[in-house]
C-alpha cells in the first residue's frame, strides 16, 4: 500500500515530528511505502494569489474558482501543486497530520488544501444539474481510498468530550473530516487524536506511540466514518437536504450525516 | 467606536472587497473610526515558524506555545505581530471578513489567528488551578469589545441549512465564533454570511449590500451570541463539562453551549 502523510509541524524535534516516525516506522515495517510532504520543510507557500496561475492575464481579475477551474483543465497549475496531486494519485491512504491550533489546522496545512484541492480535481467534479449535483461527498477523484487525522491537541481530553466546553472532538473535526476528506470521495476513518500534549512525560509518549502504531496495522482494516453519500438516496436534489424520514423531527447537527444515527434514532 | 476589519481576499476587485467598501463608507458615515488590515496587500505572513521568536536560541527546540508565551511577556514578538495587536486592543469591534474556502477561513486568515493570538494575551491568561481554569470563554484580554464575522459561501444557502449537506453554518462557524472570538473574551455578534457568490448579479449584490450596511449600523447594539461562560457556573471546574442538570440527558453537540438551547429544553 502507498501511503502519503502531510505533516504540519515547525519543529523537527517536535513531539508531533516523533509520532509522525512512529507511524513511519510501523507502516514501513509492514512493507507499505510511504511519503512525506513535510511542508515547513517544503518551505509551503499557503496563501492562494495571482502567482499560483501564471495564465492569469495581468489586469484580468482573480476569481480563485473560474481560475482553479482554468489552471486545472488547462495543466498550468503551478509545480508545487501539480506534485502534490501526482502524490494525492499514487497514494491508497492519506494521512493528515497536524497540531490542532485554536480547534483547527494550522495555517501551512490549511494553505495546502487551499491550494492542492483544484476546481475539476477535488471539486466541480461531475455533472451538476438539477438532476444531480456534482460526484462529491463519497463520490468524486479520490474514491476507494482512505483518508485519517493524526491530531495532537494541547488542552485536556475532558475538554473535547461531548459535553466539554471546547465542543466535541467530532464535531470540531467534521469540516476536515466530512468537509475536506469525504468531499473529493476518501472513505475517511475515525481520527487518532492525542491530548494534553504540553504534558507529555515518556510514559504518557510510550502510550501514544503504541495506540498509533496499531491504528498504522489496522489502517485497510478500520471502518470508515459512515458518513451518508450524496447520491445515495439520503438528500433532496439538488436543494441537499436530508430527507425529513431519516431522522427525529428537529434534529440537527452534523451527527444527522452519519447513517448509524439514523439507525439509533 | 473603533473597528478594525480583517480582511482576507486576494483580488482588489473582488465581491468580497466590494461589500468591505460598504462596510466601510456605512461606518465611517456613521461617524465611527475604521482600520484595514488588508492581509493579501499586507504579505501577511502565515506560518508559525523560528523567524517569529528571535529571541529563540538556534539549537533550542521551537515549541510553539512556550515560545509564543516567552515572546509576548518578554516584548519579542515580530513587529508585524505587535502591530496587530496594538490594533486589537485600539479597536471596539473586530470584524474578520473572508471567502469560506474548504469550510473554513483561508489559510492567511488561519496564519493571523496563529500567529497573532499569543500566550498571554489571547490564551494562557489568567490562573489556571483546580478551581479557576483560566480567563477564557467570555472572559480574558479582550472582554468588552464585540466581534462579528462577515463570511461569502460560494454554495448554495440550502446546502448550509439545518439538514444540509454542508452542515448548517453555525457549527461551521462554531470553532471561529466561539473557539477564537468567545474564547480570548470578545462578545461575537451573529455573523454576515451570504450565500452562491459564484453567481452574484447587481440586483443580488445590491441586495446583499443592502444587509450588510443595516448590520453595520446596529453593530453596537445587536445582541451577542449567547454563549456560556466558562465561569458563571454552568460547567464543572476543571473538567470543563457542562453540569449535567443545564440539557437534555444524552444531548451534545455544539449548541449545548448556548444559554438559550437550555432554556428551550
Amino acid at each position: 500500500m502507498n501511503v502519503l502523510i502531510v505533516f504540519a509541524h515547525p519543529e523537527p524535534k517536535s513531539l508531533s515530528a516523533s509520532l509522525r516516525d512512529v507511524a513511519v516506522q510501523e507502516l514501513e515495517a509492514a512493507g507499505h511505502t510511504v511519503r512525506i510532504s513535510d511542508l515547513h520543510a517544503m518551505r509551503w507557500k499557503s496563501e492562494i494569489d495571482r502567482a499560483d496561475f501564471p495564465s492569469l492575464a495581468p489586469d484580468e481579475r482573480l476569481i480563485p474558482v473560474a481560475a482553479s477551474k482554468h489552471a486545472f483543465s488547462g495543466d498550468t497549475l503551478t509545480d508545487d501543486v501539480k506534485a502534490e496531486i501526482e502524490k494525492l494519485l499514487w497514494a491508497d491512504t492519506l494521512i493528515l497530520q497536524f497540531p490542532l491550533w485554536w480547534f483547527a489546522m494550522p495555517a501551512i496545512l490549511k494553505g495546502w488544501v487551499d491550494r492542492v484541492f483544484a476546481y475539476g480535481f477535488a471539486y466541480g467534479v461531475g455533472e451538476h444539474s438539477d438532476k444531480r449535483w456534482g460526484d462529491r461527498y463519497g463520490e468524486g477523484t479520490l474514491v476507494g481510498r482512505r483518508a485519517m487525522l493524526v491530531v495532537t491537541a494541547g488542552g485536556w481530553e475532558e475538554h473535547y468530550a461531548p459535553r466539554g466546553i471546547n465542543g466535541p472532538i467530532d464535531d470540531l473535526l467534521f469540516p476536515i473530516n466530512h468537509g475536506i476528506l469525504y468531499y473529493p470521495g476518501y472513505d475517511v476513518l475515525p481520527p487518532f487524536v492525542t491530548y494534553s500534549t504540553d504534558r507529555f512525560d515518556d510514559a504518557r509518549f510510550e502510550a501514544a506511540a503504541e495506540s498509533l502504531r496499531d491504528r498504522m496495522r489496522t489502517l485497510e482494516t478500520t471502518y470508515p466514518i459512515p458518513y451518508r453519500r450524496q447520491n445515495g438516496g439520503d438528500y433532496h436534489i439538488p436543494a441537499m437536504q436530508l430527507r425529513s424520514e431519516l431522522s427525529e423531527p428537529g434534529a440537527s447537527g452534523f451527527a444527522l450525516h452519519l447513517k448509524d444515527a439514523a439507525a439509533s434514532s
